[in-house]
């Protein structure tokens, strides 16, 4: 069976991306201890750092729901979302491993 | 150093959607032991056969380019052109494991 994957691309707020970087990486160390979770990846865009994405492999997207409510999450979260402009999120079936 | 991450976003031509996942399958396979790849993963989109998108992490670089030669990868290339509709390429600084 397909696993769940999930690209999240944020545009930071004006002269945030250093800051809301900071913050992604705190959540990927706490999320890719979450269970059901096989891969979390923060990068920036190469040519713009407040161009946030996120590739995430989970196993199922019902993991990835659960996850949100893993310690410390909802933190980060809500520090992060003062600093965040735009969000989009696309949802993938992941074929490979 | 960022690691080199590559978001590839393919459309397949009409009704060749299925047929362009089997042929990236195989180029993950190949790809996966290209030097310097520390992943290669082909996805869907969730709701969108015809929408495939290819999350890439590399040494650098580098690594990438010279993945275009390893035996096989041409071959591939050219079945799978006929089948692409259009293809978006992001470029980006991978910043965590």
């Amino acid at each position: 069976m397909a696993r769940f994957g999930l690209l999240v691309k944020m545009t930071a707020a004006a002269g945030q991306g250093y800051a809301l970087i900071k913050i992604m990486k705190e959540a990927a160390t706490l999320m890719k201890e979450a269970p059901g979770c096989d891969s979390y990846v923060v990068h920036a865009a190469a040519d713009d750092n407040d161009i946030i994405w996120i590739t995430e492999i989970w196993r199922d997207e019902q993991s990835h729901e659960q996850s949100l409510s893993v310690e410390g999450v909802g933190e980060l979260i809500g520090q992060a979302r003062p600093m965040i402009g735009g969000m989009e999120m696309t949802k993938l079936r992941t074929l490979t491993d």
